[in-house]
């Protein structure tokens, strides 16, 4: 059985990698992106470059879409030379971009009008986990379309996990991001406290990470915190926009989420402060700019 | 060389399975609880029973005390019948009760102008941990101190980290509280927000806990607050007097914490609906109530 003809639009820090891996895997890849020149990494291991996503959509049999926001998804599957202008029956579009649960339960809709089945599959593992392959995927659709595209996933990521139907995959992803943003808050005061109270950082974290305090937050961007290296593994503008997917989310659920929205308020006064593209562990410079930390 | 005499005050979840592991480990205790009858289980296994605080120090060569909170610690230590009536010169107090930090420090100059050394060295893991003798314990004091009572410590515990002079166990230990505390809020939202839409809590968590959300809270609480099973790890309202030694050593140090100030307030409101001896993870039904989830 050949394998099926992917074709891959979003060729960003996340996407540039996730596309490489497909091809290592032996899979054909026709690639868009806005930025043409960011293509062409993968024009050098063979992949086909495309001048739209319609003409991904004529050369491809499942579509993989990794763009920046809810609005970039609609422009590239509904919009104006977008893959929606080449469906054709039995095709499948996997979006693997961060965006509102609602519009992707939209965007399936108008797809399953056409006979296209659509899986979002959120992402979390970074830029990191993007290069090495071993992204977490977040899954929502149907189980058995899921299941026909899981070796797919697996070139790209370590685990998969189902979550329910279209919307499910970002709604899990929000949960993500909900736990995250606070836990930041969460590292950012210990960190802030332990400072003021003339302890070292470092230690305080040895201390306290193996236990009922512990997280990855704490373990591995605490450190970051205590020593001021904000180098971006995520950055404060993209968390920002997944906080603000969470907010709207959350409103239209109705379910109060103090935690997160203090984050995202926190962010705020980072921002700024000039600080979007710092990594999101520069959120402690907000407790240290309040507790009169120089 | 025979083993110090110790001198046990406070035999209650914690302190109860803690002289255990000493009298197990060799050492011979002898005991003071303000309920006599708890201390019977130590009776059992050998302990001398003492009528006060002061009848233990006449004769322990080391005094640990684990009771209830700050008043508790001075009264025992300084008070009426206290240990401090019958002091010699080379005798050690440990305190291993979670206290003000601020109090720390001056009951240490008050011990120290009578030629007795103070070690606070309050402890993280749960009573689970003092029954396994795997606690972490954080300790402040000085570090030739601490170094001469290594050996008892690895008997109640399995890490022991040195934080500085004396009150500085107690600083890490309420920052240990400060992490704990935000990260059940975050799990609590995550927990809520799932609920909300329509996902499987533990999917949610299969498919969070394992990355950059990932936290001890998350993995091991969030299933108890999917299940809504509120059997007490440590309950909210010892909780919320750790948050309020947080709140107060905070004031002093002027460290602002937005997001362990909400966690008291959210844990104030689990308080006023009788949910003070649940465990903490009970956090999820104020968020649950603001979700209007039945």
């Amino acid at each position: 059985m050949s394998l099926p003809r992917i074709g891959f639009i979003g060729t960003g820090l996340m996407g540039l990698p996730m596309a490489k891996n497909l091809i290592k895997a032996g899979y054909s890849v026709c690639a868009f992106n806005r930025t043409a020149s960011r293509m062409q990494p993968l024009a050098d291991l063979g992949a086909k470059i495309a001048g739209s996503p319609k003409d991904v959509a004529i050369q491809s049999d499942i579509i993989i879409t990794i763009v920046s926001d809810t609005p970039d998804v609609q422009t590239v599957i509904l919009g104006e030379g977008g893959i929606v202008e080449a469906v054709r029956r039995s095709m499948i579009v996997i979006d693997m971009s961060t965006i509102s649960p609602k519009v992707t339960k939209q965007i399936a809709g108008d797809l399953a009008a056409r006979g296209v089945e659509m899986l979002d599959a959120p992402v979390s593992g970074g830029e990191k986990g993007a290069i090495e392959g071993t992204l977490s995927i977040m899954v929502g659709g149907k189980s058995d379309v899921v299941e026909s595209c899981r070796p797919l996933f697996m070139a790209m990521g370590k685990k998969l996990v189902y979550c329910g139907t279209n919307g499910q995959g970002q709604m899990v992803k929000l949960c993500n991001q909900i736990t995250i943003a606070t836990n930041l808050i969460a590292a950012a005061e210990a960190v802030t406290f332990a400072k003021k109270a003339g302890l070292d950082p470092h230690t305080m974290i040895e201390a306290v990470g193996a236990g009922a305090a512990g997280s990855w937050v704490v373990n591995v961007l605490g450190p970051k915190m205590a020593d001021h290296d904000f180098a971006p593994g995520f950055m404060v503008k993209l968390q920002q926009k997944d906080l603000r997917l969470v907010m709207q989310a959350a409103t239209e659920l109705g379910v109060s989420l103090p935690g997160a929205s203090l984050a995202n308020q926190l962010f705020t006064a980072v921002e700024a402060d000039g600080g979007g593209d710092l990594g999101t562990q520069s959120l402690v410079t907000v407790l240290e700019k309040l507790a009169n930390i120089a």
